[in-house]
């Protein structure tokens, strides 16, 4: 079971109604947060979302918009007691420019690590794989995908046919293997084929390029940037490296994912609701998002 | 005319209801901002003050509840046009610190020319002089006093016993100094004693020493914080360089200040209000800061 919140859905500039985008994946007792905008820690309070649990942050780029609010969250999970270490991920430079910011957090009583983001780069929490994927701003940036795996049934007849002892078919299931009379047994050996898991995936600021639809494929949520929805705005969107609603919605259609919404909503957008029409024409599973909108996600049946 | 706004009354930790304590000074189409915390920019915003005209930022030390708004104001001050330098000051360090915080600020649209603070240290904001003052906290830290002269009243008997030509006479009183038929001739000439002027003084975070009481003598607001009201809270405030409610109804009294706004509440304190009453038996001029709270100080008759 998997909480996502959308702490804030602004863009750009933080405005009095209106947090910055961010988002809190929690799962099992811990939390990936993406992105941490100026007042981040306030729309968590808002969301009623502790941040001790906070495992892990992710960074999609250093635009001020993204990370400003890091210093302050940090000494936040530092108030709150947490003192094991929280990992920080994001594009080449990521310790150089968190350390920097940090001038005004120097005594943390947890340890910062440090991930760069690459091709090939995939972190874990917990059960969670999070991969970050290489999206189109005017500077570096990242998308990330955050992913929890299902193994199959429990299958009697293979457990038979492997020979494997009655009293632990209950403890495989739970611990995917077990030790028994000095024989290692392992969940392969009573369960079927994987079932689907579960996918969510975050996307801002970007151009919508096909590398996108790649990595976000059969997303059961994904969270996409729409700066504005006007498409006389799409020569300005062009320029500043991102989206109009119509774009992500194609991006969702084309990556065939379950839900979209939409957030980094332009200060500009009083009401981004009147721009679904044109987005749901094209992914009729489009939602607006607003600051605090939360799902809980489980697997199928 | 000088307008004077909390933007917030919050200590330590930014909440959901109350900004962190900032304050800004207008004065002439300009402004001088004491501290800035996470979320002033929109602590701004909530108080309908522009950015643009913020000439001064007056920094009273580097922990993070006072600073780590600055990269996000930054950037929506040049968002906003300002191609005009912008002074900041404060502790011992204020460039390097503030150099630091703007990795994720690099190219603002005007200069930033920086102030070290010291005992004899005093800034000008076109009439307006600053003045910082050491106080006594766990960092270096100091507090401001704004101060605003008056000439004195237009006096016709020294202006004819100084020969001072009756034609300009109206543009000397407005210009304080005018050059006729080769001879200069100055306000001194034709005003009598200078008049009681205006002074703000602004001041946390701190014990109450001696030397805040010499500093913001006779002020007509004192802005300062109480951090608790509780006197059982009186170890935690010293151990943490911090005041009661009745500490700084002290200096007040001390300093025979006007009036005295109390700001910086402790996040635990949900009605500052309730401690009035103790901290008005010492000084009754006291009242509770609240995020917006604004006056608009003249000079007298």
């Amino acid at each position: 079971m998997i909480d996502v919140t959308l702490l804030g859905c602004g863009g750009m500039l933080p405005m009095k109604n209106r947090w910055l985008t961010s988002c809190l994946v929690s799962y099992d007792g811990s939390s990936v947060l993406i992105d941490c905008g100026e007042g981040t820690q306030i729309a968590l309070k808002c969301a009623a979302r502790r941040v001790k649990p906070i495992e892990m942050i992710c960074i999609t780029h250093f635009h001020a918009d993204h990370i400003s609010g890091l210093p302050g969250l940090l000494l936040s999970i530092g108030n709150e007691g947490r003192t094991e270490p929280l990992t920080i991920t994001g594009p080449k430079g990521i310790e150089k420019v968190v350390k920097s910011l940090c001038i005004i957090a120097p005594n943390l009583p947890f340890e910062l690590r440090f991930a760069e983001n690459n091709e090939f780069a995939q972190y874990m929490m917990k059960d969670l794989i999070i991969k970050p994927f290489k999206v189109r701003h005017t500077v570096d940036c990242y998308g990330y995908t955050i992913e929890l795996s299902r193994q199959g049934k429990f299958d009697p007849q293979k457990a038979v046919k492997n020979n494997v002892p009655k009293c632990i078919w209950s403890k495989l299931q739970k611990e995917n293997e077990c030790l028994y009379e000095d024989r290692l047994y392992t969940f392969d050996m009573v369960g079927g084929e994987k079932r689907k898991g579960l996918k969510i995936s975050y996307c801002t600021d970007t151009r919508p390029v096909q590398n996108i639809v790649s990595y976000v494929d059969g997303s059961d949520l994904f969270i996409c940037e729409g700066l504005y929805y006007d498409p006389e705005k799409r020569s300005r969107a062009l320029k500043s490296g991102h989206m109009l609603f119509c774009e992500a919605a194609r991006l969702s259609y084309d990556a065939k994912v379950s839900k979209l919404w939409l957030t980094h909503f332009s200060p500009a957008l009083t009401d981004p609701e009147e721009g679904l029409t044109l987005a749901r024409e094209i992914f009729p599973e489009t939602e607006c998002g607003f600051d605090g909108k939360s799902i809980t996600l489980d697997f199928d049946d």
